[in-house]
């Protein structure tokens, strides 16, 4: 940590609109199985999804990107895993049971429960009534629910609204057990819960959501220049997954914009198909939490420091961001149709093969008994080095299209002159260019070609 | 799908107690950072754990042995990832809501609330009197919670106490935008809440859970094979988490314990501390969840047999396990403890390799200037290819003792003929065995002393 703080940047001007709206994404999503609406046999449920194989795919590459370059690639991270309900007392201490709310009137037209922030004008977003509202109350976005078999106030818990806190109240069995010093991250990957009021957008907000926190502790007078490291750190892991830098722009917080504790927070802001907004913060938390835990728990949340030889308390970097989230903007940013000489469509998802959720096709020209058995011994010699998938129904047109569709980089062909020459024929999906290739070179091959998918070749 | 079913084997005989007990393994995991006590600074709560850096890398090898061999590595898997909080009427429809219970009756001598089929001889299990109690009512062992600004009952959700009914109700969604043809497993890792009257046992038994489970559709007339097949299949598993054979067997249900639905069902057993138990389950769930959810929906989960022309309702075949609880049996089978020439206590975690948090320890011999950027020099060499710790705090001795108090198969030390050969020493967990290598090889070295440990040299 020798660096100085880069100088604050101007805000980026807007990119040119994005080509998906919402709609056009989320049914992207459930016709190719990135997202469902939950339980949609019963009408789905409340802004909430059910992530399908290929969205379920995707998302473990960007929890595992997350995790290679946060936990596995450094020496000064290590991760936890807490648990969702665990004691109260955590958010109690933690300012949530009494803190974490929205507040909330009741349109006396319509009986519709809506955010204060969201009457505007004094005008009711629901039914359009004007000035007939209860008093603002303040409403817990804590999802409460009962542990043990009896349901008493003694016994309420809390589903957690952000795995941060575990990080806090493990600081010091974690510090312990690992016996190392500062500065140390703990890590965490995993589900929160929210109980939001308006939902929506697709997978942008919603009740249930994953996060993948860092909180990162370091000495007091060190952690402003962390502070700028994470915020560099954390925009050029973004590179990783292929968004276009145009899309992304580092945004410090106002002084008006920050929480009392806090000393400076920025947010990482993607710009979606409403403009730009919130995708990663990366906040200065100081040493709040670990004061605040002190005092509820009664016990001193302190770092000896071998070097000087006193008890300092940390403070806390804390870069956090949804898998959700951000799943929500590579596919956003990945979407674009094209029109062909004969005026049809084509919708191409671009997205980085990182985070493809197949990285490699393989389509028999056509179902044939004979191609088969040589597009199968194909597909077993990429499957155990790329996320593959087989395909052999409908027209070969119509199979390109439908991997266009789910993003995937590269399609292999095997056709007959492959009974032949054992060579077949790799189909670039943004050029769609073609090279043929004998499959004892095919591992290789794929390998350059998907080295050279690049979101600025756009 | 040729093979024919194996004849049932015949249950296999206690082994050996395991060395450790309950209390021994709790007292490890927390002072080496597995697992504590949840909000520990609040006094823990109610038998929840948080992970802490070694039992998350843990989980995340358990996690990541079961998706390479149940999704990767198969052709007829698919994943999803379903929200916890869905629509209650999936709850309604799978039938949890009405049967999802436990016996309880409360104590009228201690007022305690307690399992009816834990009254033994009619005596309470807390107080210890004797016929005084309610009488038995079932109490639902799902977490409810409320879902948007209105607690009302409308609004009640549960948290899901299985990750299964994801994959039923999502079950025409996966086959029409995969085209799939059956068999096809679906494919699911995530958390799961049950309110258990008496959790415990440690990590064994506890509320909040991590589930892996698949559920694997075919046809009806080629379910019973496709049973016997996972049978074996799970059973396999595990020898890839290097838990000893002779602490697991295959145990089939009784005509007595099937569920009405099922045909036959297998619970893979380990012998734990308090004797043989579930540690996986294998049922055969026949089509009775597709049909639930066709009677509860109103909609028709069939699949058109292309080769039949018929259309028809899947049967399941459903492995299920815990993260968890695998994580529990992997520490109790892998826990040993020596008594060497000078009457001194050596505790080891036997641990395979695939499982272990740390492969590699890189251990300068002392904490001295000339060895520390040699040690860091390996240690950097090593990080991309292992999982790694270094460690310089106290005696080599007592270090060594740590690593394999956390199971460690491998330590290399570098020390001061390090600065002159470019050598280093490997030791061995299980034999304390050294082997000098020179820098140059030692990835290679490494490997192969990997591969060479194994459960069964002990």
């Amino acid at each position: 940590m020798t660096e100085t703080p880069p100088a604050p940047s101007p805000l980026k001007a807007d990119p040119p609109p994005l080509k998906a709206d919402l709609d056009t994404l989320a049914s992207l999503a459930k016709r190719r199985g990135f997202a469902f609406p939950s339980a949609e046999l019963y009408g789905g449920f409340a802004s909430t999804y059910d992530y399908g194989p290929l969205g379920a795919e995707m998302k473990r590459c960007i929890r595992d990107l997350w995790w290679r370059r946060m936990v596995q690639e450094r020496d000064d991270v290590v991760p936890i895993e807490a648990a969702v309900i665990t004691n109260p007392a955590v958010w109690h201490a933690s300012g949530h049971v009494a803190g974490f709310t929205d507040p909330l009137m009741d349109c006396l037209q319509c009986q519709s429960r809506v955010r204060a922030d969201h009457v505007v004008d004094d005008t009711c977003p629901v039914c359009g009534a004007v000035g007939r509202f209860t008093a603002e109350r303040q409403f817990n976005l804590l999802f409460r629910t009962f542990v043990g078999p009896v349901e008493e106030a003694a016994a309420v818990a809390y589903l957690r609204p952000e795995t941060a806190q575990g990080m806090f109240v493990n600081f010091e069995n974690v510090l312990t057990t690992t016996r190392r010093r500062l500065p140390l991250g703990i890590a965490q990957v995993g589900r929160s819960y929210r109980n939001e009021i308006t939902p929506g957008q697709f997978i942008f907000r919603t009740r249930e959501f994953e996060q993948m926190e860092l909180e990162f502790f370091c000495h007091p007078e060190q952690s402003l220049e962390w502070h700028a490291y994470w915020k560099q750190e954390r925009l050029d892991w973004y590179r990783l997954l292929g968004i276009r830098p145009q899309q992304l722009r580092l945004r410090d917080h106002e002084q008006s914009e920050l929480a009392h504790y806090s000393q400076a927070t920025a947010d990482i802001e993607f710009h979606y198909p409403w403009g730009w907004g919130e995708l990663e913060g990366v906040a200065h938390r100081g040493d709040y939490d670990l004061r605040a835990h002190a005092a509820g728990s009664g016990q001193a949340l302190t770092y000896f420091d071998p070097d000087t030889q006193t008890h300092i308390v940390p403070h806390v970097i804390e870069p956090a961001v949804g898998v959700d989230r951000v799943l929500f903007a590579v596919l956003a940013d990945a979407y674009d149709e094209e029109t062909d000489a004969r005026g049809e469509t084509r919708v191409v998802l671009r997205l980085a093969p990182s985070v493809a959720p197949v990285e490699v096709a393989v389509l028999p020209l056509s179902r044939n008994e004979r191609l088969a058995p040589v597009a199968r011994e194909v597909w077993d010699l990429l499957r155990p080095h790329f996320r593959t998938q087989s395909d052999d129904a409908q027209s070969i047109g119509r199979r390109y299209r439908r991997q266009d569709e789910i993003g995937t980089p590269l399609c292999v062909t095997v056709d007959f002159e492959t009974l032949d020459d054992r060579a077949v024929t790799i189909r670039d999906r943004d050029s769609m260019a073609q090279l043929r290739v004998p499959i004892a070179n095919l591992e290789g091959a794929l390998r350059e070609q998907l080295a050279l998918v690049h979101p600025e070749r756009r």
